[in-house]
């Protein structure tokens, strides 16, 4: 192994916004490619783009955050280091290709490399949402796990149209009710499961972390050209935040 | 909080077998509870006693870590510190009785009281099980997840007949195998889901670090007047060895 596969350690950022019950976690909040892993061969372009993080993520939890109450949790590298939504033993945790393009650092990685990114990326960020996971048991709350992510206007050419994806693995709970809210109470075309699902392999983060817990949990995918400006980040928060609220409520009614 | 209600960190101990798949956890292994907790004002003739830990259990893990391979993470703090396979919102995670006994330290313990005990021992114990599960997955194996436990053999003065149990979660695959290897290849009187099963809240670790990961796994509870001496240890380790050896190459044989 050489010493540019022991790249820094990259704790995920941990915010606190007013008292609430939710946890919001950005598994892809961060482009950031260490240049310890040599770009992992990536041109600057490349390094900006979707394949390395998901654009205006980050920003939307925050509003959720300022809206909602309670803690975020961001990962501070991207995920073509290690993807923080990913098993470490899923294909696309450390992926060759990215929408098609070669990545080219992650080329035949020999198991001491592959090792070095799970300690530099995948630990410590899911360290840190088991500590909140765990804080919050232990202090007599139960948080609400809500995953917030993006995706991209097109896929190979194909535009999609969906606007907001609501995605569930084994509980689907939360997600249920959320969708509810979200058609009744927004304009958003919204629909379950939708650009994908928890058979892609994308709910890694409720599986490790609401799950085993009995948490309240959904991941939120919002199309990014809804995404691009500050003023557009505010709106969609505002509109995710009454529908999480809601959906929340209306769970809770059930459960009583 | 005063200062005895922050004890040291607790990291669990780690030990390396020869080169094999098995993960063995032992989440009871240890009696000790800290001067710095007061020992959690038991006298010391209880706090030897089956409420504090699994006596044998440790001993057991480590002859089957010899005789199989692969790693063992067991922990070096008393259950009642924080019980390492419970859920920190469980009301056994800081039982305030244990088998009918007062546990006058765990007694209406606040939620800064309540976190302290998750930092010193819930986290570390189970950060260093999700580095286990994580590593071995980046490196490309799939680790088979076993945890060791040991019951009384009365409970409540009703004596306990089972001298296995294998206890699973929602994934019984292993469980299974192994309960069929060890009706066929010992004489131990093996029942599934006894002395107790999931639902009595006995599979946080399962549930935690296996089911998230699809790893196979397995909870095995051995009577612990079986596991008294170091040859009971020995020849206990020597069948669960050939029954978990059995059970795996079974269940392999049935995925191939």
């Amino acid at each position: 192994m050489t010493a540019s596969q022991h790249p820094e350690i990259f704790p995920p950022l941990i915010e606190a916004g007013p008292p609430g019950p939710f946890l919001f976690v950005c598994e892809h909040a961060s482009p950031h490619i260490p240049a310890s892993l040599e770009y992992l061969g990536l041109p600057e372009s490349l390094r900006l783009a979707h394949i390395a993080w998901d654009p205006g993520a980050l920003s939307l939890a925050r509003g959720l955050l300022a809206r909602l109450g309670g803690r975020c949790v961001s990962a501070t590298v991207s995920r073509l280091v290690h993807d923080a939504n990913r098993s470490p033993d899923q294909p696309s945790a450390m992926p060759e290709t990215g929408e098609g393009q070669p990545i080219p650092g992650n080329r035949g990685l020999d198991p001491d490399a592959r090792e070095a990114r799970v300690r530099c990326a995948y630990l410590p960020f899911h360290e840190g949402v088991m500590r909140e996971v765990a804080f919050a048991l232990g202090r007599g709350t139960s948080p609400v796990l809500v995953t917030v992510h993006s995706f991209t206007p097109t896929w190979f050419g194909v535009p999609r149209h969906v606007e907001l994806g609501i995605i569930h693995d084994a509980d689907d709970r939360l997600a249920t009710s959320v969708l509810a809210a979200a058609c009744r109470l927004t304009k958003l075309k919204a629909e379950m499961n939708a650009p994908y699902s928890a058979a892609d392999g994308v709910t890694h983060t409720l599986r490790a972390h609401a799950l085993p817990f009995g948490l309240p949990n959904v991941m939120l995918e919002v199309r990014n050209d809804l995404l691009e400006t500050p003023a557009q980040v505010d709106a969609m928060a505002g509109m995710l935040a009454e529908a999480l609220s809601d959906g929340l409520h209306a769970l809770r009614e059930r459960a009583a």
